[in-house]
């Protein structure tokens, strides 16, 4: 074979770099393929109507023969969360999927939402777990984050040793998981690491991240001074923190009402499989609250992000069928807002105030803490691990570039750095490391209720045009042997103006429509309708500009009978 | 009259409270307004098309003759730039207006650009100026901001007197200003206040806010370090900013090419004005900046927010004709990013990265101050003042909430602090501060194009709608006389899904379309055209959502031959 002959092992990213979210990598040697991951991430602003963003698969297009298997780091959905519309075009029967406990949990839970889907056999893989997959002998290594159950994974491959290590921080305190075992690591690196991957999240935070214990103890002081009910909005996967809660909760003699789907669905799964301890009879029901006092009173929800689908927003709005905001209740935000949102989470949180409530949210107190390491322990884990290459994972351009300044800081060389994007094909060898000139396909996949894909520039085009300006249909029927306009031309407009109070407009509209068409069909020569149409697009485009400073779009029907 | 015997003075916010921006603010007494601010906001995220958003003024409709006059506090858009929008609506021969020298060569400078609009004679004031307008008696008090010439309002009314801060800061060491005179507000203080009204922006913020001397030393690091060219944005109301970056680049010995339309009209009238300084030379055009050695060239421009027309987007998307980013420059955010333009900024930020310039933001170093003073300026504004009753302003609700905490701290009495909305109708007396039940209509009027307020909710949710899933319009024509469909419907949809790969879904939708028609029209009974058009939307909306989960906007035409 051509490619053995070259001995560089390819690694290609479809995802998570130059971006936060969608991570999805794939190891390639002789043409065989190890997947890590295959997470989503949410559309931008300017993608109205989009519900989610996953990797471009193309290139492994007609190649499921030569997929190893799958391996998942941790539950997270921007890990997973492609999986439904993704592995569908990868698949085979027998296709080797690898997870921990708990993330093949949440696997499986979400696969239930995806009744069309095959069903997944999923292998459970520990800390210290060892497999092979073609010439690819993994090793996971437990590693620190928000969630429990996450894996870090020691690769040995043809060309060299690599550590991937998830989403990571260090955290000598957690809460519900382990302390980082830095004895591991250490073992780890004696064992000579060729490449490094690591999560550049917070790459651009300086010091360390915060401890969970410290977290937890804010969190009680909450809990010890309100007298009211306390209503905490969480993500929904942030397990360690809903754990938290409902110790606290316990601790001060509070029920704890779970509200949300998917908060009720990631308890009940995590309390079957052990990562979710609560006591017989903690959990009430929203109707039940009003059997207790407010001091009794915990209600634990998702929607710390201003979704507008979720509990708090819902809570906010009055649009909560048992739960309102009362004067003297205490509601905690206890995630950090993820860009994009700010707007969203201020208006909630000016409701909730104007409702009496207060309001503690983690820019007021260290009431959240991410899930990722920031620069001082980026740069341990590099000085632990003494890789001879770099590649820093997981983020925005600016988060990798700065990962790779630490590196340099950490004593890396620059010319062993390589910071790279989706799509770049990285070639790894033990003496050298190299991006290739080509790249693969790596564009966004959008998803769109059931489209994977089929929405397109041209139908984003379409959107953020009618979004800014609306639009503007001119129906116009021809008599076929007269070149006659029947009666006066319909007119729908949406999005443009309010047409009761346009009618001058629209009547000059017609008007101006007529004559287009009747100059044209009356010239004698052959009807060329298409010009026709140019005509009206343009002409009447231009004349609602000029009215109005406006662009909507035009659409032209000419209808000839 | 009947309002005299009331003996109360009545404060109405008609924007500022409850968000950022859009500040107006009036005073009235036995039925004459006092004006102070006439601003503008942007608009939220989900009003497309919207370009700002105004006061409602419907409360002076037809009182022209009762307002005593507009004085303005400072120069930025949040508190002047509905002028040309509002100031129409209000407007009377001789209507006095009062602003300070550089507040009112920004407003005549952007009346310029509404050549339709009545030319304005305004008043200039100074610090210590003092005007009477009807029962008022207005004293000016200069206040530090991050833009020169800003007024706060000493206002002595029949009931009592009150300060009106502006927006401000403490700024010990500015930079381009004089410092503030604490000597001047504690004698003001003297005189006894029964009301201040004091800036919330910062009040959610710990701690103080940073000098512009600190900021100017940060900046000369940069300007020591850099080899390559200096490519600053800001905002270009940020006056004293951009003295620092002119100041620098003199002393550096770099040329400076200001880039954009709003940056140089704003330097250009400054000079005029005084406000701004630099030798002659410094300026040169982006057409010699090749005639010069990168370290001798610094970029002034505007879109540190990532607005899409501004230079540095331009520049970063690699569509400014003169100026491309090159290895070697370094590009400095100076203006931190207002909530909703995060992802907008960080997309920008990383191409920049990516064409190998490196990247100066504030969170990485303090190379922006905000204009607003931190809690313990606010506090320490409250304990100077001493005032009876306290009235936060300007900002979001939860900023309203956290300044009257702040006030308590400062030892105010809860009762004497009121958090009031837009629109609420403030009614002071010397020994009474409450707001009526009642309010003035105070909703958001929106600007689009040449329209101010013909953009109402109707449009908006349209507008929304297309975003998210496009439309879909059906064209019918039916035979008068047999009330058969005469040719297979016409379809036109934008923004739903890519039209030639769904044939097939589009002739399902015809047949069912005519299926309808026809089953209508083929009754006997007379035709309901209403009845079908409602059939067609609800069928084929039903039908196209089940096929894609998508709800575009289905609009039916039916049409008789």
């Amino acid at each position: 074979m051509i490619r053995q002959s070259k001995k560089f092992l390819k690694i290609i990213p479809l995802g998570g770099l130059g971006e936060v979210g969608r991570n999805m990598t794939l190891f390639e040697w002789e043409g065989k393929i190890l997947i890590v991951d295959m997470g989503l991430r949410m559309p931008e602003e300017d993608m109205p109507g989009v519900d989610y963003l996953v990797p471009n698969t193309e290139y492994l297009k007609g190649r499921a023969k030569d997929i190893l298997g799958v391996v998942f780091t941790h539950g997270h959905y921007d890990h997973i969360g492609a999986i439904p519309y993704l592995l569908g075009r990868i698949w085979r029967p027998n296709l080797p999927i690898f997870a921990s406990p708990l993330t093949r949990g949440i696997i499986l839970k979400r696969q239930e939402d995806f009744p069309e889907q095959p069903v997944l056999k999923i292998y459970q893989v520990y800390d210290k777990s060892r497999i092979q997959l073609g010439p690819f002998r993994i090793e996971f290594v437990r590693m620190n984050h928000n969630i429990p159950d996450n894996l870090g994974l020691f690769i040995e491959s043809p060309v060299g040793n690599i550590f991937h290590t998830s989403d990571f921080k260090f955290d000598k305190t957690p809460v519900n998981d382990l302390p980082t075992d830095f004895e591991r690591l250490r073992s780890i690196a004696s064992r000579k690491i060729l490449l490094l991957m690591s999560d550049s999240t917070d790459a651009e935070e300086e010091g360390h991240s915060l401890s969970e214990k410290k977290i937890l103890k804010n969190l009680e002081e909450i809990f010890k001074a309100s007298k009211g009910r306390i209503i905490v909005a969480t993500f929904s996967s942030l397990i360690n923190r809903i754990q938290q809660i409902i110790s606290l909760s316990e601790k001060y003699h509070r029920r704890v009402c779970l509200e949300g789907y998917s908060m009720r669905g990631n308890v009940e799964m995590c309390r079957v499989l052990g990562y979710i301890k609560a006591r017989k009879g903690t959990f009430i029901s929203s109707r039940q609250i009003e059997r207790f006092s407010p001091s009794q009173i915990t209600i634990l929800g998702t929607g710390a992000q201003g979704e507008s689908e979720a509990v708090l927003m819902r809570i906010a709005l009055k649009e909560h069928p048992y739960i309102k905001i009362r004067k003297g209740d205490s509601v905690v935000f206890s995630s950090s807002v993820i860009p994009g949102n700010e707007r969203t989470v201020q208006i909630m949180k000016d409701e909730i105030l104007k409702q009496g409530a207060r309001v503690f949210h983690y820019k007021m107190m260290d009431i959240h803490a991410g899930g990722h390491a920031k620069a001082e322990e980026l740069k341990k884990m590099i000085r632990i691990m003494k890789p001879k290459f770099f590649l820093p994972i997981h983020g925005q351009y600016s988060m990798l570039v700065a990962h790779s300044q630490l590196a340099q800081e950490a004593g890396m060389k620059d010319k062993n750095i390589v910071v790279a994007e989706n799509g770049d094909i990285i070639n790894l060898s033990p003496r050298k490391i190299y991006l290739e000139k080509k790249k693969v396909p790596a564009n966004y996949i959008m998803i769109d209720g059931l489209g994977v894909g089929d929405v397109g520039q041209v139908v984003l085009r379409d959107r953020q045009m009618l979004a800014k300006d609306g639009m503007f249909v001119i129906i116009v029927v021809v008599d076929k042997e007269t070149g006659k306009v029947r009666t006066s031309p319909d007119i729908i407009s949406r999005g443009f103006v309010y047409l009761r109070e346009s009618k001058r407009m629209l009547m000059e509209t017609r008007k101006k429509t007529i004559a287009i068409v009747e100059r044209a069909t009356g010239s004698g020569r052959a009807v060329n309708w298409s010009y026709i149409k140019d005509e009206i697009r343009n002409k009447i485009g231009k004349f609602l500009f000029q009215k109005t400073q406006r662009r909507p779009m035009v659409l032209p029907v000419v209808i000839e009978v």
